[in-house]
């Protein structure tokens, strides 16, 4: 990570031509690619002119819902340190099959950012439940303006705020990447692998009552 | 630039919500943001599978035009160190008023390449008359195999092959931070300033008659 990744945001422009449905399955040519889900919270934007301030920023936001960002690993070793940022590393995304308004979140929304646990699980086994809403560095409003410093955003543009992590270890893992860095630290070496052929992840955010609110992400590994 | 710039591809996903018309004003809010422009030749593809090689790739090349790729220089010195690419630093392009299909380039477009000179001009001083043909690292094939590595390329997608630049000095510079790198080089100091509100640029490629191929970008600098 760059020094300043906390007082700056660290954005990447991701594909936008292609997306696959929350069922769809993930396909990738090679397990030694090194696939692993991020479990996000997506925006969508109306228009949003250049120079938009932070203040003026939380307005543009119409909907919200979950994202699956998969990384291929094994090519951010290579693609990150060239400098030019995700190209064959940030593979096509699923978003989940319901997008809400911000009122229909009700208080779990405050306009900065939603407040529930998500759910991420690989085989039916809950491996993440950070709270989308705790230790992020920067609110949406604040992720918005930064994209909208130097060029407007056209209505529809979607913006995802990264891999939901808490500090707290109750959560979880928000990824294999943060699971395995642990399982080396604790045990030498990293035993859970990456995501194989076969392979099923979930990703989820149930409200207060338990009741599913954007429905699920819910994905097979498959080869091309 | 990274040390293996010339065996793997330096590539970064720029917007796509959103161009400029070759004649619309370049708009940005500052000049000391340290605008450049950059002339480029883009292919415009149709829908490329993933894992297309290089020798089926140049079949997916529909359209050929010129692209006006602007930067601002002041931003990438901050944004590129941080490692994911282009956000702010590249505001939105313009491309040519025309579009062209490989047959109508004759000779000129070999299937790999477009070899003819690119004439960049601000305010009509032609400042880069550089070969798009001459000294690229990669052909257009090569290129687009790489993007198509891991994705399936939606139909309309574009890919730009950076700046046209040679090595022969009666070429003109590609750009003013070439131009400004020379004269610190020559003189100890850049003094051809950075694009300011009022300044045009003028983007054209002309065949061998002195026809103009795409028509021209055509852009006056203002004060968004």
């Amino acid at each position: 990570m760059p020094p300043n990744y906390q007082t700056e945001p660290l954005m990447y422009q991701g594909l936008s031509d292609r997306f696959d449905g929350p069922r769809d399955p993930m396909c990738i040519t090679d397990e030694a690619l090194g696939l692993d889900y991020e479990p996000e919270v997506a925006v969508v934007l109306d228009d949003v002119p250049m120079g938009t301030s932070v203040e003026q920023a939380g307005a543009h936001i119409r909907l919200i819902m979950l994202l699956n960002d998969f990384t291929l690993r094994a090519l951010t070793r290579t693609e990150l340190p060239k400098g030019f940022g995700f190209l064959q590393a940030k593979p096509t995304s699923a978003f989940s099959p319901v997008a809400l308004t911000p009122d229909e979140l009700g208080s779990a929304w405050d306009g900065d950012k939603l407040s529930l646990p998500i759910l991420s699980s690989v085989n039916g086994r809950v491996l993440g439940r950070a709270n989308a809403g705790h230790d992020l560095f920067f609110t949406y409003p604040q992720l918005i303006a930064h994209a909208a410093r130097t060029r407007s955003l056209a209505a529809g543009t979607i913006l995802g705020a990264g891999a939901v992590a808490n500090r707290d270890p109750a959560a979880g893992h928000a990824c294999l990447a943060e699971l395995r860095a642990d399982e080396e630290l604790g045990q030498g070496k990293a035993s859970t692998p990456w995501l194989r052929f076969g392979d099923r992840v979930r990703i989820e955010m149930l409200d207060a009552e338990g009741r599913s609110l954007f429905g699920a992400i819910d994905q097979v590994i498959e080869r091309a």
